[in-house]
This record gives C-alpha cells, sequence and structure tokens, in this order.
C-alpha cells in the first residue's frame, strides 16, 4: 500500500524542530515506517541548492531565480526520495514543502499565485500533501523564539512586515484546503501544542489506516 | 539605444570557443561595445548552478531537476546582466543559451518542447537573440577534436547516439527559426569557418547599424 506524505509547516521560531521530532516518534508509535525529510533540501544535491539559496552573499538573486532553485530542490527530492518512499509504502514526513513557497515567495516576496502554480504542476504532476500540520504563531513571538539562535540566513533578515506576509499567505492556504491544512496554534507552552497535534494525528489515523 | 543580443551555439568540438572570441573581435572591430558571457553562468551564482549541472557526481539529477537549474542559473543571467547590458545598449555575446536546452534536454533526453518551452515562457517573458550562430559539425568530427581534452564532464560521458540527436534537436530549431538561427559548416579549417563568419556578420551589421 502507497505510502502518505505528511508536510509540517511553520514560519521562524513556531518550533517545527521540536514537532517534526514529535509528529516522527507519534507515527512510529503507531507502528508506522516514517521517513523524515526537509526542504529546500532533503537529497545531496537538494542541499546544495539549500546552501545557494540561504547563502547571504547571494543578495543580488532574482525571484525568479529563487523560485526555479527551490523547484530544482523539490524535483530532485521527488524523483530521489518522496516517490520511491511512497511507492514502497513508507511514510514521508517532510519539513516544509510547496505551502512554504506560496507563503514565502508568493505571499512574502509578491510573486504572484499563478507563477507558482506553473512550476508547482510542472514539477508535482498533481501531486500534494495528504496532510499538513501548519504551525501558527504571532510574528513577534515566532522572531523572538528564533533570536535566541545564531547568525541570521539570507531570509532571517527580512523585515517584520516581510513575515506578516508570510503569515497571512499560510493562513489563506489553511483557509484555500481546510481538509489537508491544520491550523495548529502554536503560541502556547510546548505541551499544549503537542497534546492539539497528538489529536489531529490520532483523527487521521482513525481515518487512513497504515 | 537598445544593444543587440546575439549567440553562438554548437555542440562538442565544434570550435566554440575560438569562434566566440572572433566574433566578438569583429564586432569590437565595428565599434560595438560587446559583454562576452556564456550558458550556464555568466554571474558567480550561475557558476556555481553549472558546477551542480556539470559535476559527473550529480549522476542521479532528475531530468526536471536538470532543466529548472538551467533555467534559474538563466533566470539570473538575464536579471543580473544580460538584460542590464542590453538596457544600456550594449550588445551581450553568449555562449549558448535557450536554443542549447532545445538540443540538449530537448532532443537528446527526451525532454518534450512543451515542457522546455513552459520555463522558457516563465524566464524569458518573449526574449529571443536577435542573431544565432550555430556552428554545425559531424559527430565524430565534434567528438574527435573534443576527445582531445582532460577528464570529461557529466555531458561529455554521453554515448554517441546523444549527441546525434543534439545535432538534429539544433537543426530543426535552425529549420523552425531561419531568419535568426545561422547554420554555419564548421567541420572545415578554421579559416573557413570564419570567413563564412565574418559575411554573416557584415550582413547582419549592414541591416542593423550599430
Amino acid at each position: 500500500m502507497r505510502g502518505r506524505f505528511i508536510t509540517l509547516e511553520g514560519s521562524e521560531g513556531s518550533g517545527k524542530s521540536t514537532n517534526l521530532a514529535y509528529v516522527r516518534q507519534r507515527l512510529e508509535e503507531a507502528g508506522i515506517d516514517v521517513e523524515v525529510t526537509r526542504e529546500p533540501g532533503g537529497t545531496p544535491l537538494g542541499e546544495s541548492i539549500r546552501d545557494l539559496l540561504l547563502d547571504h552573499r547571494n543578495s543580488d538573486m532574482g525571484t525568479d531565480t529563487e523560485l526555479l532553485l527551490i523547484f530544482a530542490a523539490r524535483a530532485q527530492h521527488l524523483h530521489e526520495r518522496i516517490l520511491p518512499a511512497l511507492d514502497t509504502g513508507h511514510w514521508v514526513l517532510c519539513d516544509r514543502f510547496t505551502d512554504a513557497t506560496y507563503a514565502y515567495q508568493g505571499a512574502g516576496r509578491g510573486v504572484p499565485d499563478e507563477r507558482i502554480a506553473t512550476l508547482e504542476s510542472f514539477v508535482q504532476a498533481g501531486l500534494q500533501p495528504d496532510l499538513t500540520l501548519y504551525l501558527d504563531v504571532p510574528v513577534e513571538v515566532g522572531l523572538a523564539r528564533a533570536g535566541a539562535r545564531s547568525e541570521p540566513d539570507r531570509f532571517e533578515r527580512e523585515a517584520v512586515a516581510f513575515f506578516e506576509r508570510v503569515r497571512e499567505g499560510y493562513r489563506r492556504r489553511a483557509s484555500a484546503y481546510p481538509e489537508r491544512i491544520r491550523v495548529i496554534d502554536a503560541s502556547g507552552p510546548l505541551e499544549s501544542v503537542q497534546r492539539v497535534i497528538g489529536v489531529v494525528l490520532d483523527e487521521y489515523l482513525a481515518g487512513h489506516a497504515a
């Protein structure tokens, strides 16, 4: 049986890494064989592309260039890792996918949705995640949490207004695809966030027996 | 006045490098301010992408990935270098452009022309070279000339049949765009090839005063 494709979305400081580990643990406890990966990246070539995308020396990168690099990494990720895993019955848990492109490049940088959709359909040929958990936090909360980290990368150097647009972009996606994208309030303490994630996963597993 | 965009095309061993220098010299002698560049590459970021494309360790690169990386480098090249040069009245002389994508990825690897056209229109928004010189040589002649070089890169490792398809692809492009693409028989001695190039350039310059 074909595996399920689950993605985790959220902006800076939403607790994505910690909760990714939690989702993995919950799936494994349910007896599911899960492959964890991330975007941009997920393959050796994709990680090289990620390095180009995050390198703050590439400050003159055009928006078309950025978008094409993201989808190049995604094409390789699908080809080399995601599709083979799903085809052999593994579930794939991915830290960010195309919703992030609509949020960051679309809402954040102002790339029209139709341009993103052109590349999405070019690369994904209709493939969509089966379930997306979107960790939602107010921008100030997220940036304060993320600020504890070291040297900011090319995305983290953006202004607060940019992250407000990104959040708005994510919320619009969630409204447009309510069946697939579950909005999880990630502003509270970790235990309560994970309680909600647990409920969402249990519901999903009950409806989609592994 | 806007500059002109001239591209030089040809497969392995067609004498592209030598003749690129010759075209540059002829344009400069005609008093034209010419910027010489190449694809994939032409910008620092584009050259990093070129390295990924040519690295023979990336042997598992998907055809979609390859195509998206080529157009990512091209988008950056247009954004950072080609369009600003043309806009300020410089001519641009480019070693390979989108005809090469139709020849190598299209005819060579079997990517449908429509898929290339999707990305071409995404990135170029209608921009085409004003003049393309295609250096045509039989595959055996080209490979024998190129064989003198060192370690083959990822493209040079392809079989002869691949290069036959590439040549066929180039010739089909030339038939489809006879006004723009001039086929130059590059199998003979350098002096006679350059005599033909000189005639084509003189004709073009006579019709498009610098």
